[in-house]
């Protein structure tokens, strides 16, 4: 997989003046362009409602980088060389006529038309059939779609249907920026490049594993959006999914992104269900209330603008999990996300087992064992635990944790960590799919969630609360506590 | 083995006024005095044939304290503290009338009587024997040795009976000082106390291991005494040893010195022995020649003082050998160490095997597997070489090598590494045989020395010629290039 030049592409935007193109694209795209990484004759198309001119567009995005990319990374040859390449259109995405222009724009330029959907879901569908009708697209045409696809099993295959009309599954990139993190893509040289973690990476060998994706926001003004889908739809049918694929994947052949992908879809169908009896035992909702995060008072989840006040909606899951497999049965993975947490935490602990005979001292016994932390937020790294002598000469033969620090930062300090966005563009523009997400697996995904909601609603019972700035609800700590374990916080 | 207070003992230090006792011992001693790991009570008495009084001793002691202790540890109600524990008696050690005084200084004083041999082994049996016969031994008294035991194992056998006519085995504390060096400590936490290295440390994981001990120094004015040992005598048949027998032991059912020292036996039983068909091709002798050391000439070894022009002895050895047992058939063991290397390095290299199976570019398929490498000199620490996925954007899943690096200094910052002659003194007063030599792992070691020694002498071959500042003879890069390895060199 020694990566080619990057090939050109016509990027055809849509969504260009919302927040996540502001936020995220143009500042990867252009950070792309300054290393190298986009052909001369890329060009980028923005489509959106707005009543705007090509000029008006460029001084827009010009902005956004100024506001989103690093002052020492802005160069102004290079944000002139970036900002030629745009271009916009005004458009109505409903309205077939309006893609004509998109036609005339790409038509013989001999460049793969790549359309970026950054834009609702629900409106995927018209927007892949104007384009076809109106003759934009060819054999060689992508699509990229954003999250989140769909609601349920039953929403998503529509979604997914009218994607699939125009476009083949080779053509289409579903996004889950989590996978275009560095550290995400390490867990595979890890597991897979590493003899020392790859002959360990089962249940003889593994105790439990951990995954917790914190954030410390709150519903940042989406109270309507969010309610409707919760934690568990937004956070972990995606993100805490994909990650646990990649943790418990058995070794594809190659690299391939079928090969990847059909060993990830094989995860999702061994992940063990949820029902009526086992759903109040092994899953924790919560849905936090007023506390304080840095020492700021912030409002509970019903109180916050927009709120329905009755909402039972979840804005904290945690749970254990178990992956039916031979390579992990009776190995339980305990997932847990929740929104206003102490801390913006994503991290992924592997826990070794203890060995049967111990030779240390009695006291030292539940010294915790061997551990490999694969942090994504807020810094990305790797840490592996290993106990070593305490140094101390009164100390005899003590032992004492220690990590081995692979940080990225101090370890390879020239190197900038990109962004996912960046990463993923790239790969979308050679056309490789190993880092997005298949039909099916965002499918068994849903199949997965929706058998969970409806254990809840069988279960029928409200979240539990906890405080704005608190670890989520009580009933998650003794989750795991009555395991024997405890949530790995030190790193 | 929580460590209890250091119970009170009267030292009796013959070779008081000696090179290792000013060097090490009495610095060792004060920073156990410093750090509250003497007893109030204990007490030093100094013994050598100069005619001084204990005052001159201690100034003497108080002079060797200013030079080999770093000025920031020196602290005046400290050394005065020490000084005060000392005594000096002038004694011609053969003179068994003269060990009167010596009993008279112990007797009836309750603590344990402890005698440090700092002095040739040819004398340790006259002093064991005049000490019993003037009355000043108990059932309590230790004797501690230096090497070297002996020059074979004929010589080592009647030393060791010499002492064992007076001492129990379980009352003799053989220093080999590699041994106190927390590092090497270390390998028994790193090996048993984490199930990621334990259950991974046999023939199926690794697939070789090597041990290096280099000295950057020559000859140091002993040629006459060197001469007559060479370098396996002087380092391999002790330190060399030593390190393999830790690395390669099974794992003792607890940390009980014997339990310890059996394994170590069972190593040295186990240890492939050279003969005249295998020496020539699996062991490369050295002598070095004149060369560069940072950038400053420096002299051959038979062109040094007091040099005998035709000697053929080795100042350098490197050989490949196998612990022929069911953990580690198969995985060699590359061993060298020499005079007038490089740089001063002492370092073990674990190397783990390649996955059969490889998924990542073909031309990085030699990248380095795992490796565990542990640093005694030139500073102590332990690094683990893992494959991460290169950082750059432009890289793909590209590999690269990356040390997760434990270094004491570092991880640790407020822990002064104590010297080994610290930890080995504290065990001997602390009755804890685990750090020393038994007798009979000093003579398997011999045993195994005196084939090679034997075969060499059939082999008649004169050693490789090799300049200082080298890394030894050609052949010993040879030797392991063969089996398409080299010998580790960046840490």
């Amino acid at each position: 997989m020694i990566q080619d030049t990057t090939p050109d592409i016509d990027l055809a935007l849509f969504g260009a003046m919302g927040d996540l193109a502001l936020r995220k694209l143009y500042p990867a795209l252009y950070h792309l362009d300054r290393d190298g990484l986009l052909a001369d004759d890329t060009r980028i198309m923005g489509l959106a409602r707005q009543d705007i001119d090509a000029e008006a567009f460029r001084k827009k995005v010009q902005e956004t980088l100024k506001k989103y990319v690093k002052a020492a990374e802005l160069e102004s040859t290079c944000i002139k060389r970036f900002l030629d390449r745009l271009d916009y259109i005004k458009l109505d995405f409903t309205d077939v006529e309006g893609y004509k222009a998109i036609r005339e724009w790409h038509e013989g330029s001999g460049r793969p038309m790549t359309v970026y959907l950054a834009v609702p879901a629900s409106i995927y569908g018209a927007i892949c059939s104007n384009l076809q009708a109106s003759g934009s697209l060819d054999d060689e045409s992508r699509v990229v779609v954003e999250k989140p696809i769909g609601y349920d099993l039953e929403s998503s295959q529509e979604i997914n249907d009218a994607i699939g009309v125009v476009f083949p599954e080779t053509r289409v990139y579903r996004i889950d920026h989590y996978l275009g993190k560095e550290t995400v893509q390490n867990l595979i040289a890890l597991r897979f490049a590493n003899p020392l973690f790859g002959t360990q990476w089962n249940q003889n060998h593994i105790s439990h594993v951990e995954i917790t994706v914190a954030e410390q926001v709150g519903i940042e003004g989406r109270w309507g959006y969010f309610d409707k889908a919760g934690q568990l739809r937004d956070m972990v049918q995606n993100h805490l999914l994909q990650l646990l694929c990649l943790i418990a994947m058995d070794p594809p052949s190659n690299l391939d992104a079928d090969a990847i992908r059909d060993e990830k879809v094989k995860v999702l169908k061994a992940l063990k269900r949820f029902n009526r009896e086992n759903v109040g035992r092994d899953v924790v909702r919560g849905q936090y209330i007023a506390g304080s995060i840095n020492g700021t008072s912030v409002p509970g989840y019903l109180d916050e603008e927009g709120a329905n006040t009755d909402s039972h909606t979840e804005t904290f899951v945690a749970m254990r999990t178990e992956v039916s497999n031979w390579r992990w049965a009776g190995v339980p993975f305990y997932l847990r996300t929740g929104k206003r947490m102490p801390e913006k935490l994503s991290q992924i602990v592997i826990h070794f087992r203890q060995q049967p005979h111990y030779i240390f001292d009695p006291d030292q016994r539940n010294l915790a064992a061997n551990k490999l932390i694969i942090r994504l937020q807020p810094e990305e790294g790797i840490a592996l635990e290993v106990l070593t002598k305490d140094g101390g000469l009164d100390k005899g033969m003590r032992l004492r944790p220690g990590p081995l620090h692979l940080d990225f930062n101090s370890a390879f300090p020239k190197a900038r960590i990109p962004d996912a966005y960046e990463r993923l563009l790239l790969e979308v523009m050679k056309g490789n799919q190993y880092l997005f997400v298949r039909r099916d697996e965002v499918e068994y995904a849903w199949r997965w969630a929706d058998q969970l909601v409806e254990a809840w609603e069988q279960l029928d019972r409200p979240p539990r609360r906890y405080p704005s700035g608190s670890w989520g609800p009580v009933a998650s700590i003794a989750m795991i506590t009555q395991d024997g374990r405890s949530w790995y916080e030190d790193y």
